[in-house]
């Protein structure tokens, strides 16, 4: 029989599996029992679940965090599929893989980093090469880039996700130190893969993606820019004035003011990078909304609040 | 001896060249005594000149938009070039070539559009390839794609600039498509070429470049569509809803309701031809004012308008 | 005994009468029991019907759209009506005449064609006058133009709303060309009757009101002006100076840019008609938001999201 | 021999007339020598005077404020007449009537003031008439009104302006009173009337418009409620609800709070009210740049601050 | 036994205590049978009252604004106290103090007032002190000042909060006008007492905190300006020039035209006093939220939507 | 005779005296002759100078930043001071105390540094007291303290301006510490230290005030938050967790992303710092604006555009 995952569960299903709990809440109902409406999630999605029985013992068994074993009943709620728990059981953390229960990038993160670092190889300048090397290689940060993702929600939310976000905007880097000659390439990629490091210890993602107190406080550009301290610091000849321009390429990279960038892009190259990491997340998190819309089979989607309007669901390869 | 031309005149040369009047005002002096100030322009760019003797009688001799020999002196003001005019004289418009004394794209016009043309033929979509070669082969439509600006102002504001930036796109979005596999690239490439083709009657450009009366009231969007409609009711099978995706792009391109699109692009490839033609059209801009900019010798920039910012000057091909 | 209307209906009443189906959803109750909820509409407004008893059954029994036969009971919740079903029944779709199921304009559609037609033939410009009568003669689209709304929701959202709005604007327009008599009464009547003439496209209204995808994708200005060449393109003499003019009256009437306007008026007439489309739609929405806030008998109004505000909802006429 | 007006002189006229002094500045040219600038007005309008020789004597001789006559002569600078003063002379302001040299509106204003009060004495609650006839009859006001202007620039800026402002927005109110019967035409009437009778307080217009500090300091809507205040207290049974509703509607006739109104308009008639004062404030301020602009002989206007765009000038009477 | 108040309430608790009703909802629920949701208050906060049986009954016999004993007990929703009501009990209003039912600024009116009119007493200008007394000590107003809360919600909303906001003002100005001595303490005396005096008339307090039609209609600064004029008409020698700075402070405090202030600070004593006035609101608010979020334990407060953030809540006097 | 200086310069004035040239410009005029426009400055202001023979010869005696002997001649210019230079000499750089020419803070730098020294010693933190000691008393920094501006121009753009700035918030965080005594003042006091103190790099200040690289690249936050690093990290047991609170301070002292703060304040006392910080910074921006504006000797400012309005120049101080 075929692994019950969030994603291929549908109507009137019996579920026998294990998901991570990523909310919990315990209501009383107008008539005056408890019940608990739990979000439920593993590497293919999340669920809503609803426990009606026994929620004052059940309640003590298990945290936010946990992966627990359900055994319940599939049923749709206004087109939306929600899953009612019958018995529920806490499975032991130290027996527990959590990556098991996170979405994952589509490509596997090993092979994405040796594409990276070859790109990084053919990098002219060798402070800068160095300085990226030497991020990638430290034993205790390749592990962080190999699984990190690159947002708490909306774009590149999973596993890897940062390394894919990565990825893809080195590539179009690539073809864009081409496109257009005048621009450095080797500071198009510095920018590709340092803006959005700072992500490694902004956002904790042991069980779910959540913000680190150092992100609330002081955010990913400010965590790049003291790595860039930290790694500049140990190279030979690398002078204040690149550290600035490294820096100033991180801290610019939201484009403007008001996205949370304290300095506007003043080169070229800092304004290509705030321009494309804009454009490969938007791409991403509308690829990601349209997938999720099809799932409805309706031509147009609902309104989607972050881009304002409803889509049309069409997908163009299938209709031309 | 060289031509002079705008670029190379130097402070304290005697000039004896031939430039286009882009400009022309009269004053009276503080000491009471008339004075004329114009805008010369020539394919290398523009300079103000200024007339202090007999301009009562010199003033009637030729109007904006001829073509006047002109005497005179180059002088520095406030580190700008000026060139005190002494004497001039009106050329027979007939025996002129406006072009020549307009800025004109860096590649070859022909060149560009036999690029272009080899893109469009790799279109799968028949309706859809059919419809822009029936446009770009027409042959009162194909010697204005040869010499069209983008724009007044600002960007590819040059003959040739709009085919400059339509190709500049069209390349990228071959890239985007591989990129992207899930973007339909005939679409991207519909985009790249019609997003801004209602420019060519939007745009007037023969003596300078300005806007028509039809580009004033009813614009290049609306001008495209017209297009769509009129190429389209001859194609065989051209559907009334491959129309519609088609003017959608259109309409949509410049991505916000605030920027004069009357609809927000609602599939991705909209959205991406939105983003692209934003992106392509930045570049190209902040490379004109900062190679302008240049020219002073400063590690900065003056302040920005469109931008609002200081530009650092340095170019990072040569610093790294 | 009177006819059972969703606006007659009181607390408590037993009710017998047939509704369309304007939104249908089925829920999960806490409990684990499945129910219906339904948006249940007639020619005098909408009213929330909930059913929980044999829902799965039901349920199949009719679709959103289809007008149903309900047995059940009003009751108050939270000071607004609702109707628990308790037995329902689909009418068969050809038998419903489904325009009795939506609100329709206070006045008689044919009356109100008849006085635009009459306004329409006192237009002095032969060419414009002929566009416009051409238009509403149109064997296809007068029976458009005597049923369709002006909206989805929000101002004239019913049957015959357009018209409606259509006729307000030109009584306003005839006191405005002779008030201020430096405005082409003309424009002004083409310009009210015109710039939302496009949504007899743009919206469908066969059962409800909804966007079609025309209306979605390239939208009423952009269909208007598509109407606007059709039409004058027969008729002798039609200059394309007039219908740019024309042209620019309907892209503009949003007045703004944000607004979804891709041009600005720029010319008297084109402002005025911007002006008074905004006035006529906004004291048509306040009267029917006001109408409606009335009926709660309170001083103030709820809180109203559109307006930002409270309302008075004393009527001035019965206070002074 | 006509007299000379600043509307009527021409390029190289000799000029021998008198003019308000508006402003005026000294300066010292780049050859070290003194002049002056002047802006001279009458009441059709104002043009700039320039003055280059015994400036340090003549200076001394009259004042900003006052009239003087004038000998020089008319030329063109940039397409726009200037005055260069070779005599000047101060005139007595005991022997100067100073209305004579500010623009007047095109209707006489006692002519405005009896169809005015026609209409008020149609008013049907007597609180509110008998309100607005104290006010308009009273001894100290009643001259007021007859010569204020509606604003110190921008729209109605002449003398009798408001009264023509205020009588414009009472024939438009009389209108709507009859398209929307549901509204109370004895407030609009009130609203037209009250809504800027405040700026007899807050301008003075003496010898040229400017702000007084009251203007400055608290504005014509709470100078306006004082009125309200004072005259209704005077009213045997003037309810202090009726006082609030009066004064609702001038606190909230800007519509907007970011336009100064502390209030938003929170019935209908007092949205209606500033609506219809926006309407014609902007159609009077176009028609007033359109005819300046007109006089230039160009089909479309210079860059318009106020409204962000360039206007087409053709006139629609004559165009169709 | 201690007093059971809203704020000692724990979860399972048995309730018998007498509550304001400050929202009531009367609903049907899901299973056909009517539920009431009650907003109960006293002198320590909010909480959430449910009841179930007996509905139609019950529902008649108390109103919005009554103070009921109930028996009933206390369970936890969603970590929010609800209280589950079993019996209830008008309690007659004349038996009622409801001051009783309202939360109380921290600290004693009485106290408070008496520090305040010492601070008035040390005024140096003659006329702006005696406006400040004769207000005060005015026998209707004193008593209001002694109780009116400072708003709605949001900041000081308790009762004496007005009077807590208006001392801690005057407080902070004693030490500005030190701090910064080109400042004219009397004015910023007189602005901290008067700026928001008008909400004695704005908010009514009687059982719960709401605003009156003059609050909706004129609001407070209209109506503090009003009490200026009345006061100070009875003060000689108090210049209307006097009155109008005063207005002027009244009528900028909000600081920004769409804050609702129709004047923006134009001397440095208003805009301090509105600078300050912010200052002092919004520590008060972000305190009462802070002190709100702490009872939850949590690290990080749940997403504030005034601030637009999320704050952290660690107490830095107890971390340092 | 008194030293000439800017200040004391009066119309006529013959003038001997030594400038900063901080503005140079050469124009050719409209004769054809060279002329030289001079911004002029020294400890008391800044005058306009204008020098119109010799100017070939002269331009190369000086470049800008140099100190001057001028001889020449004060005029009015449309009521402004200007300076007619009739012969200049350049003083040799090392014999200049460029610091004679920049204006200075109104008290002694020495005596501010110890009353801040002071209010550091108060500080009960240990780890807090020590890092700002050890920045404040490091003999590299010391001495910029007691020299670096607060801004460009604005407030306090003058030498000693930061320390006045830093000085006159402790004083009020001293003061809201006793105010507001849930607010720990040691992070108030921190606060108003560091959170400008980045500025000692990203201004140079040796002639006239200007940007550094650093400054333009990645600006005072950044600079101040890599201090923090610099000085905790030699600092036994300062956590992490302390200095990101510290760094949080700084990064959110602009209050809102729009201003250039990459965090908005997340804690009451980071909160109070941007605010406090706002408040002395518009209070010193404005006195110095009213300072000039009061010279005119008019009642009203002119337009000042960055607080959007018009001044009454009244002090309120000799009024009352």
């Amino acid at each position: 029989m075929e692994k019950q995952t969030v994603q291929n569960l549908k109507d009137k299903d019996s579920v026998d599996a294990m998901f991570l709990v990523k909310e919990k809440n315990v209501g009383v109902g107008k008539n005056g029992r408890a019940f608990m409406v739990l979000q439920l999630g593993d590497n293919t999605g999340t669920i809503e679940g609803r426990l009606w029985d026994r929620v004052d013992e059940l309640t003590r068994e298990f945290e936010l965090g946990d992966v627990i074993k359900v055994k319940g009943q599939v049923q749709l709620f206004q087109n939306r599929k929600q899953l009612i728990v019958h018995r529920l059981e806490r499975i032991d953390p130290t027996q527990v893989n959590f990556e098991d229960f996170m979405p994952k990038a589509s490509k596997d993160s090993e092979d994405m980093l040796v594409e990276l670092l070859q790109m990084v190889r053919s990098m002219k300048n060798d402070h800068l090469r160095q300085l990226v090397l030497d991020t990638l290689e430290d034993p205790e940060i390749k592990p962080m880039v190999l699984r990190a993702p690159a947002a708490k929600s909306i774009h590149h939310a999973w596993i890897g996700g940062l390394l894919e976000h990565i990825l893809s905007i080195c590539r179009i880097m690539d073809f864009m130190g081409k496109h257009y000659p005048f621009l450095n390439r080797d500071l198009l990629l510095f920018g590709a893969i340092f803006h959005d490091i700072g992500k490694l210890w902004e956002l904790s993602y042991e069980n779910g993606i959540s913000y680190t107190d150092r992100g609330r406080l002081i955010g990913h550009m400010q965590i790049a820019c003291e790595l860039v301290d930290k790694k500049a610091s140990r190279i030979l000849g690398f002078t204040e004035e690149l550290r600035d321009i490294c820096k100033h390429i991180i801290l610019s990279h939201h484009g403007k003011l008001e996205y949370g960038s304290p300095k506007r892009p003043k080169f070229m190259e800092a304004m290509v990078i705030a321009m494309v990491d804009d454009f490969d997340s938007k791409v991403s998190t509308l690829k990601t909304i349209l997938d999720n819309e099809r799932a409805s089979g309706e031509k147009w989607s609902r309104y989607n609040e972050l881009f304002d309007r409803y889509f049309l669901l069409d997908d163009m390869n299938e209709k031309l």
